[in-house]
């Protein structure tokens, strides 16, 4: 039998990881070439409206493959669900045996969606951070923050939401001391203020132009996910220094670099994959006021780096004293 | 949290289930255009040789959504292991959430198979079954033999397989009051006796011949569900008074009726839909004397029937008295 572990048994699990040098070496062997990663599966449903995405693969000589599969529903909350569910499926790459279930509900997704972000601003963040900007005050918009304090150290940050509401319960829930978070319904706040922005909403239209965006800039992009998802001006890639993109394959059909590039805003040469970043200084931020862009789509090796994590810490004996992540 | 249900636990809940009607309607509803079924995911190594498929659909304004996971590891039996393991997920169409985990490991996919050959015997077999004849002396070849016996009344069966071993084994197995069964090493001897003929082996050649069948046999081809397998010399299939397949898209890239197209033996103008023939009787064999083939590749529906019959079951009130299926 597999091991089958519910979302507070991954939750304590995740305690004993270190997951940042796990996925930053997840998008270097990704951009060797080293993990194959098949078409993404899709079903999409109308009504009510949903749509359930299948993510798979491996890295070669590993010990495992991993399949993912994660739905979002955006009618659930009416009916008091949340609106995404998904499980991580781990299997030996010798056997095909399957020998685990992990039933994270979504959270290992949210979290090694973080984790990306802080390996991007670990490369490509200024190193002198005068404020964080969050656009999206959301279960991501939390996480984000909270990754970056692992990589970068700063003391105040800014969020964008789309309603007092939702801004009221993010300050209320991320309030931490030694940091100051104030909220705003302008986006051009995040901008005039924060040198380290993160944008993690659903949009489907520019929240950010690229005129409000300060030299000394990073921007990390994590929301658009599809073609018709869009979050930055194309005009901001145009002005940056550098564009970095976690998968150059996955950006010929979606996310920011595929908006730019479809409006003719830049060239897919101007385009750099993480992994590449990860491994080559050269290709990190060179001062304090280049303007750098990462996109992210999200690739499954940081499904297969998290997963096999899970099962690591799963099988290993219990450590004493050990807390559950948040 | 989901059921997650062992295969003891399945087996159990498949007890009260009749499973023919279920199968026969997914046909019928998948020849009607109402299923859903995305191009099968696949992951294939090398070393050692392994293949995984994901298998993923939903019929539409039904309840669940379902994806199955199946993996063959040929090289596992040396390691004392089964060669294939697998599991089904069922999910609500209405909020995405994930409702079971069936660790089936391959049973399901096995049985759906096995009841897919009576659903094609019923609508196709001869009403008097001399003998059945069976190639593949594997598990395959013991399931479909089980279940012919629930649309046909026949008391000798022919058994071919590869050794004296494993037909040995195959008698002792499946000896049962009323049935006679011989085996054979001679594909050419199941031709002779048998005019109801099973063929579920991993053969990449025919193992029968054209000139060996017999006016009034009817032959279902299970073995071959990829482009390079094939059980059934393509003549068969133009000498045959009707074709059938599962899938008519499948057949364009695998199995039976795509090798003897490909061949130019028959043109896929012959090829009729097995979901088309559970509901017109007049696709159905017409005399004693029609020669009928079936060739079925699998397809996605019969895991979305037994799938939601088995979370069914798992989730109604214990039944007293019920015992598990074999």
């Amino acid at each position: 039998m597999p091991v089958v572990a519910s979302l507070a048994e991954i939750k304590q699990a995740l305690a004993g990881i270190d997951l940042l040098p796990l996925i930053e070496a997840g998008f270097a062997a990704y951009s060797r070439g080293e993990v194959v990663v098949p078409p993404v599966g899709e079903l999409v449903f109308d009504d009510p409206p949903g749509d359930v995405h299948i993510k798979y693969g491996y890295i070669k000589r590993d010990g495992h493959y991993v399949i993912k599969i994660a739905s979002g529903f955006v009618d659930n909350p009416k009916l008091g669900l949340p609106s995404g569910d998904g499980l991580m499926l781990v299997f030996s790459q010798r056997t095909g045996i399957l020998e685990a279930v992990l039933l994270d509900e979504g959270h290992l997704t949210n979290l090694r969606t973080a984790v990306a972000g802080a390996v991007v601003a670990k490369h490509l963040a200024p190193a002198k951070v005068a404020a964080v900007g969050i656009l999206g005050a959301g279960v991501q918009g939390r996480m984000q923050l909270e990754w970056l304090r692992r990589v970068r150290a700063f003391d105040q940050a800014i969020v964008w939401g789309v309603n007092e509401g939702e801004l009221a319960a993010y300050r209320r829930d991320m309030a931490s001391p030694g940091l100051e978070i104030r909220t705003t319904l302008r986006a051009e706040d995040v901008a005039a203020a924060a040198n380290l922005i993160v944008t993690c909403t659903p949009s489907t239209a520019p929240l950010l132009r690229a005129e409000w965006i300060r030299p000394g800039t990073h921007i990390t992009a994590m929301g658009s996910d599809t073609a018709s998802k869009q979050e930055l001006d194309p005009a901001i890639l145009a002005r940056a220094d550098r564009v970095v993109v976690d998968s150059l394959s996955q950006s010929e059909l979606r996310g920011e670099a595929y908006r730019a590039v479809s409006a003719g805003a830049i060239g897919r040469d101007r385009l750099v994959e993480l992994g590449r970043v990860v491994e080559d200084p050269r290709l990190r931020r060179a001062s304090e006021t280049e303007i750098t862009v990462a996109d992210l789509t999200g690739v499954a090796v940081q499904d297969i780096q998290i997963a096999k994590a899970v099962l690591g810490a799963l099988s290993a004996p219990a450590r004493p004293g050990s807390v559950p992540f948040g």
